[in-house]
């Protein structure tokens, strides 16, 4: 009899091998430490949370729905949810969404892990972002993707790097968090996105676009979605978890009928469907809520951190550290000089009771080892001005 | 540009192209006629549902947790939740399982799922149940395993088919619902759980026992887990599903240190956590009520249920037809005379507005096809005599 308490690699599948842990969750642990500053987290901020209003949603949801919130259901999701998801997005995005064609998932993560199983054979080739969202590298890690990075800057995607990945090898996927990316906080402008339009018209690439922080923008304007600009070949991701909690684990994917028709057969085999309770909680309270008001709020919030944040690098931090200033989201992104490492700097901002995520995990072949990636949303302005001069005063260290 | 609207498989993994679609959820629709009497389903029973416990439990939990529930938390799960499986199989079932050896997963079939991912490569070997659980067919064809059917029958596994399977083809895995299978209803006997634990003892066969129903004792007694008999290499699945409610989607795995570890980083891949907001409601629900008692309240329903079933088929079947005589669970399963076939039963039973599931989608080569599944834990036993009288009209119909 073979154990699989003995030390024995051939029992598990080869995807499951290679899969990157998230060093985000081992730093984590540090972050317990209640005097350590934290910019490493990827946290919605708590106190944000609508946590009254959440409350009321459910005690009126056992109300309204009695029993039924209890049973087994559907694997599309709760169709009102549906319908509501379908309605903003007409109303704020101008997109004409079916509901038909929404599937709730356990947040986008679950988005990410379907698609990844009923699109990607072994070695398909998939296009991601260089820095790219850790999840999705995790996620389609799973199905053996080949990943082909495509640096990001400011202004988005590195178009001539795209062509030549594009024309050398035709991937099936591409991958992209195009508006206030995780980690780096950019946001793709007017024209790139343009620019990318034309090149996958001619290709046939399929589009994932991920798009959690979309509507936690402090300046500048509206940029359009790819799912307008490439309609039929754009699968789209939205999640709850930004702006209401993250807590219930609701996102959904928007696809076309005969990409949705294999999305609910997987979700079906992944669990069955996502809680109705939680979806119709949900639902109750974005019934009842001014979720526009709520989302300035939260806006409000980030934005001025955010503002705290850009002052504070400008003052404390060397004139050769280059960082992002991202018009939104929960996260901007400093690159140090290339002769230092992001981690011999998190070993000398640990002793100074300040942490970050260095940003190699998030490049596939794990270069970008000068990078790092600051949070800013869960952090008070003063908090944040303290502990970006104990950063800076660390960086000072290492580069002399 | 290839669009995904087009008529093209080929963007398609290949998991995902042959995995069947749930008969049983189409079934369901028909079901949807009040007139009909549905012995389809496979739901728990909604009026035993513990509504108001659930609804008082919900509301301290607001007033415990505060804003926690709301936020990202672990993949491993609510720890207290998991102290409660354990301390509950200690008592009960006298296992010792450390908590640490507890994932609580969004249902069980997420835990077919994870078991899936980490465990199989194209063309593992799979020991399924024949009958088996859909669920599971569903979950493992997506990593595409070779299923190795077994028949099984109201002793339990055919022993000398699976020494054959074991000895010929050394499998990787063996499936397993040994406790009121779904579909069948049957419960291995001890003496075949000791022989089946003799064939594993010499193979390489790590067992996944899934463990719903077990709870749902009517009559006879309880029979030892393979966790118990084999316990450095089965993996055990639980459920809150069957003996509290589906809706929150909460179920769990049990695995050694080391298969954890993997499925930990799966779970993270798959859709970071399960909601901590339900399982914080259902540990809170399970604290402040007595969980035997209700236990208690549904075994008495389904019991019934079950004794109206089954003396109703003896009045109105006739005698060549076949049926297991469960002693606990939610099913019981029927065979007809081989020259016929349920699918042939179920047009002519509809007509007469009764439905069940015809048997051969639990059949991994869609033989069985002269068995059908009857449910009767939605039923109450005055429906249940007019609707097995019908059926039985039906089956007369059809023979002659």
């Amino acid at each position: 009899m073979i154990k699989i308490t003995e030390t024995m690699d051939s029992i598990f599948s080869d995807r499951i091998i290679d899969v990157p842990r998230s060093f985000i969750r081992e730093i984590l642990k540090v972050a317990l430490d209640p005097t350590v500053i934290s910019f490493a987290g990827g946290l919605p901020n708590r106190e944000l949370f609508p946590a009254e209003e959440l409350k009321a949603a459910t005690s009126k949801v056992f109300d309204i729905y009695g029993r039924d919130i209890f049973q087994y259901s559907n694997s599309e999701g709760y169709p009102e949810l549906r319908e509501y998801i379908s309605e903003r997005y007409r109303q704020k995005k101008k997109l004409d969404i079916p509901v038909e064609n929404i599937l709730i998932t356990n947040g986008s993560q679950q988005g990410l892990d379907l698609l990844g199983k009923v699109l990607i054979n072994d070695g398909d080739g998939l296009i991601i972002e260089e820095p790219g969202y850790l999840g999705a590298i995790q996620a389609f890690s799973i199905y053996k993707a080949e990943f082909l990075p495509v640096p990001v800057g400011e202004e988005g995607m590195n178009i001539k790097k795209l062509r030549s990945v594009i024309t050398r090898k035709n991937p099936k996927l591409m991958y992209t968090v195009p508006t206030f990316q995780n980690p780096s906080g950019i946001c793709y402008s007017e024209s790139n996105r343009l620019e990318i339009t034309e090149i996958l018209k001619g290709a046939r690439t399929l589009l994932i676009e991920d798009d959690p922080y979309g509507d936690l923008r402090f300046s500048g304007d509206h940029k359009q979605s790819f799912k307008a600009l490439l309609p039929d070949n754009t699968v789209l991701l939205g999640s709850f978890s930004k702006v209401v909690v993250p807590g219930f684990r609701l996102g959904w994917i928007v696809a076309p009928d005969r990409l949705m028709k294999k999305l609910v057969i997987a979700k079906q085999a992944a669990d069955l469907h996502t809680s109705y309770f939680t979806q119709c909680v949900m639902y109750q309270y974005l019934k009842d809520n001014d979720i526009d008001a709520h989302i300035k709020k939260i806006i409000q919030v980030y934005g001025k951190q955010q503002h705290a944040m850009l002052e504070s690098i400008e003052r404390y931090f060397p004139s050769d550290v280059g960082y992002t200033r991202p018009e939104g989201g929960m996260f901007l992104w400093a690159t140090l000089p290339e002769y230092v490492t992001s981690l011999e700097l998190f070993e000398l901002a640990v002793k100074d009771k300040v942490i970050f995520v260095p940003g190699d995990p998030f490049y596939v072949n794990r270069s970008g080892t000068n990078t790092l990636r600051l949070s800013f949303s869960c952090v008070d302005a003063a908090t944040i001005k303290t502990g970006i001069r104990r950063l800076g005063k660390a960086i000072d260290e290492l580069l002399t």
